[in-house]
């Protein structure tokens, strides 16, 4: 068995539902032989930490460390692990754990996330009943197959956001396969919609930019979209109507329009859900006949998708627009997220 | 101009919203130098005939000629009709015309019928303003691309149902590719249904068939369903639960359940609407994104898939179950394909 060098890890957990978070020190579990212990650098902050710190879906229980956008460095690796090194920079995600077997309906298709023994770097349990628990910390041990190397070329600073958002994002576009020449529009210039309109751009396809927010159009055109359409404007949404192959729907307000989405779409165009609005979806079932447009989601992506992000990001360029936050001013920057006044994520930099 | 054989048309015609037709006899349009004129031998009754009679949609315009499943023999062609001679077999579905041209966003995809000069066998005008008129009379003239010719090993008075319940089933099956080994789930055992079983049965796929309706159990097994579920029994459903590929639902009752559908699908399962519910759907944005389905929808099938659905069906013996009226007893007919009692299409015999 090896030891692990961070035998106490000094966290930041919520100890109860509501958007504090204070310092929490806790035993990490053993490193197991396929473990890696990661000193952590730099962790992003993703609208789901804010959700779970406040308890809005109903299942956080406390104490909750969250944080699941995790740069950091290897410092230790357990007998079997052979992907890494004492000293390697690496990225984890929001998932940890899966069978990752060839029988496994979900797994053996690299949807991994789907699979029934799927664990989160928080809100899980380890089949010994101890609760899993993510970034907002100095150190933490992960299971090598979820451990992902970061390209050289890639400044870490500006990774954080890849391992959630930009994995969300990529994943469904090499799954549907975005190629270039497709017409792709990203609702909601944010976290995800901002990375969204980089990947597709990069793939080749022409990117149409959607915001009720006119002030995000220069934006979305530097990012590389070719059109920005402010939703509120119908003269602007008439532009683009039976236009779009792919609708990547990333915002998560209740004012989503689905049916105005559907009119947007070219025959047989796809709209593909990756944030969770609030609210439900109600159509007519002659829309999806006179259209043939189909609507899915996704949720984020396999281990495999998490290195193909990482590499893909690292070959085009592709830049988060952050802003950072020393991690001992962690309240701070949350209540700056949850304000939604970042352009357009939020990284905390351990001292 | 080549003269026409049969100047005077006898049909059967609604003069007012309710379910009678009565008598009416028109003038045909000239043969133009694309069309064919058919001395009308059989028709199939669907359901749409029915709502277009009773003015269930609202945008009925009376007298109106309906009838969208025709076979009959050719007795004329118009000067530039290649494709076709005197005493050809040959059928004619809902759709007469739509432009074909390759810089036509429906056309060159060959979704000719969500082309914007789309024309239906009734229920649309000429150019000049008069209306088509469909196949319950003793002869049509149409235009020679969306006429069809039967296949010699297929008996015609099989054929009315595959010009639409058969092409409407048949051609989404084609477009998303379902292939050997495909669990496909068909929602609805009627018209449709019954031919989808067998579509998708020949295509290689394993097919499992729903219905509320326990009797028509043996009746799916022996059209090629490898299992039946009775939608009523919670055990039965149990058994399907993420199993499947495709379902194609052809049900047009209220009872749609959409989201006990979604837990029948196979992660990225797709469901494809084929009937027109009524009542609306409604979802939660997590259904789609923990499942990774899509629901989408098909309407009819173009001019190139009426052909494909032929040549399949007489290929792989595929063939309808059908009831048969003589054309003077088409009142009687009507009420009884109301009633919902067919197994599963009539068809109507002229003299």
């Amino acid at each position: 068995m090896v030891e692990g060098k961070i035998n106490e890890i000094h966290s930041w957990a919520a100890m109860k539902p509501g958007l504090a978070v204070e310092p929490y020190t806790y035993k990490p579990r053993p490193v197991g032989e396929h473990d890696v212990e990661i000193k952590i650098k730099y962790n992003g902050i993703c609208g789901s930490d804010i959700h779970a710190i406040k308890n809005d879906w109903g299942n956080s229980t406390y104490p909750i460390v969250t944080g699941h956008e995790i740069v950091g460095k290897v410092i230790t690796v357990g007998e079997k692990v052979m992907k890494f090194k004492e000293g390697d920079l690496v990225g984890v995600g929001g998932h940890i754990h899966s069978c990752l077997r060839n029988d496994c309906n979900a797994c053996s298709r690299d949807l991994d996330p789907h699979c029934s023994e799927c664990m989160f770097v928080y809100g899980s349990k380890y089949p010994d009943g101890q609760p899993t628990c993510g970034g907002f910390a100095d150190a933490i041990r992960v299971e090598d197959n979820y451990v992902h190397k970061i390209p050289e070329s890639l400044d870490p600073v500006y990774v954080p956001p890849l391992m959630c958002a930009g994995l969300t994002v990529f994943t469904p576009m090499l799954r549907k396969g975005v190629k270039k020449g497709d017409r792709v529009g990203v609702v909601g210039i944010g976290g995800l919609g901002h990375l969204a309109i980089q990947f597709a751009s990069a793939l080749g396809a022409e990117v149409v930019a959607f915001s009720h927010s006119s002030n995000k159009r220069e934006q979305s055109l530097e990012l590389g979209a070719s059109k920005f359409v402010d939703t509120s404007n119908k003269d602007e949404a008439d532009t683009v109507r039976r236009t779009l192959n792919y609708l990547f729907v990333t915002s998560s307000g209740e004012s989503n329009q689905y049916n105005e989405y559907i009119s947007w779409m070219d025959f047989e165009g796809q709209i593909v859900l990756l944030a969770l609005p609030k609210g439900s979806m109600t159509f007519h079932p002659g829309e999806f006949i006179q259209s043939e447009v189909s609507i899915s989601g996704s949720l984020i992506g396999g281990t495999k998708y998490a290195d193909k992000t990482l590499e893909f990001a690292a070959k085009h360029n592709i830049h988060p627009m952050i802003e950072r936050f020393p991690l001992s001013k962690i309240n701070e920057a949350l209540e700056y997220v949850d304000s939604g006044k970042p352009r357009y994520r939020v990284v905390l930099e351990s001292d």
